[in-house]
């Protein structure tokens, strides 16, 4: 049966972990998906290659991709746009492949609103001391600064209820088995299969 | 934390292999559920044990059980009542185990009006020629019986847009697989684990 991919949107507070489970999604084996690549306006960091790490663009460029709809969602931190051009996710889920986004928030309820079929996954700490104790653990911010994720966090959490799932990173193991039995089960939800089994009775 | 147990209801055609995948589901040691026992008024068969294959009980008492509103679902064939008593699903289920329930798709659709909270499987042939060989091949059924139940499957397969997910089962291992990954992806669906979290926040 052909089947259009799925788009796995992987998001959840700051701090919980989302780009160490992407990375164990990829290192695991367990997932045929293509990772979608994001747009930025900053510089290049030593080593970073340009449409593997990021597609690096500039600022009239990337407002221009925005204005002309060509952004998945996009946000401005500081005086840099991040953000996930649209065509290479369309083409990839076209081609029958799953795909995933690795995203904040924020940006995670934007694609939702644009693409409401995605599987969203909120990663979840397992309580939200433990955030606490992971944010202070990075030792880079002041505490004004952790005062202020803590606050954001709660709002964080409480967004959980736009998501399909909520995915407790506990071991970052435990979070890339769970997401691979979503995976697996979504490719079987029926409002996804339903139309190719009528064809099949049809064909009868 | 603590949480309610998933009902799985598992259905599908006549011939598709639900009780043999019911049989894998166990003997796999990959769940963690407890299987409803169904209700009947039929004679024990030689080695059938009562509370352990069914309840057997008297046309009288189950007819009972159905007005006192005690049966989940019911159904007759022939002379007989079968069915699925309520009381021990809603106990099991509030002591946090899982339940599975193994029935025809009739029945599946009475026990989603009850309980929508469930989770309904589609277990389904790789196509309608394969349903036919399989209950060719089964050997006790006259042409008439065998058309008849064609069409039958095809009506049961257009059921399918009231449940779930849909399994094919084109290997039991493959459908037990997947049964599996469903079952814990249910888990942490949203809607089943958010109250939980609001708790989280509360307490915080």
């Amino acid at each position: 049966m052909s089947e259009k991919g799925l788009l796995i949107v992987l998001s959840g507070p700051s701090g919980v972990g989302k780009g160490t489970v992407r990375q164990k999604m990829v290192e695991s084996k367990l997932f045929e998906f293509q990772y979608s690549v994001s747009m930025t306006t900053r510089k290049p960091r030593p080593g970073e290659v340009d449409g593997e790490d990021y597609y690096f663009t500039t600022k009239d460029k990337f407002k221009e991709a925005i204005a002309n709809g060509k952004m998945l969602e996009h946000a401005q931190y500081v005086d840099n746009f991040y953000g996930t051009p649209l065509t290479p996710v369309k083409k990839m889920l076209a081609e029958g492949h799953d795909v995933l986004l690795e995203i904040e928030v924020n940006g995670a309820m934007k694609v939702r609103e644009k693409m409401p079929d995605g599987v969203f996954i909120f990663l979840t700490p397992p309580d939200l001391m433990e955030l606490k104790d992971r944010i202070t653990k990075r030792g880079t911010d002041a505490a004004a600064v952790i005062e202020k994720r803590m606050a954001q966090a709660k709002v964080e959490i409480m967004m959980m209820e736009n998501y399909d799932y909520a995915v407790v990173n506990d071991k970052v193991e435990n979070a890339v088995n769970r997401i691979k039995d979503i995976v697996s089960s979504e490719h079987v939800r029926v409002p996804r299969v339903i139309d190719n089994y009528r064809k099949m009775i049809k064909e009868n």
